[in-house]
């Protein structure tokens, strides 16, 4: 089963790479690009086969390890 | 309307920050992680308000300048 963890930088935490990926959009000529956050993405190939287990686990994981609370939000999802 | 871009190695190219990652949790105690995959992930506030135009857009940014098409493939979500 297959957890997918999304970490990005909370809502006011400044994100100068999403700040500079917008303004590199901008000089491409992508005018219609308004604010850019940019995150990590963590796929995770987990042994357990029920979903809710498999979901409480990649939390668990985010929360210890692949998020910094102070400064990250994350969500995670399941998938077969 | 907002498109999020993930970003992913491709299949087969190595992964070192998921190794990483993945030994990491390993030591942490989480015996249940198999291979693990690191991204980037990029969300991006467009102007564009026709899901099917914005998906458009969003997709050629990540050709141009967001995903390395070598060594990277990328899948693009749509939402209001």
């Amino acid at each position: 089963m297959k957890a997918i963890v999304t970490v990005m930088l909370k809502v006011g935490v400044l994100d100068p790479q999403g700040k500079a990926i917008g303004h590199a959009l901008n000089s491409l000529g992508f005018d219609a690009v308004g604010e850019v956050r940019a995150g990590k993405v963590i796929e995770l190939e987990l042994t357990e086969s029920d979903p809710d287990r498999a979901r409480a686990a990649a939390e668990q994981m985010a929360t210890k390890l692949l998020a910094n609370p102070v400064i990250e939000s994350f969500r995670v999802s399941v998938d077969g």
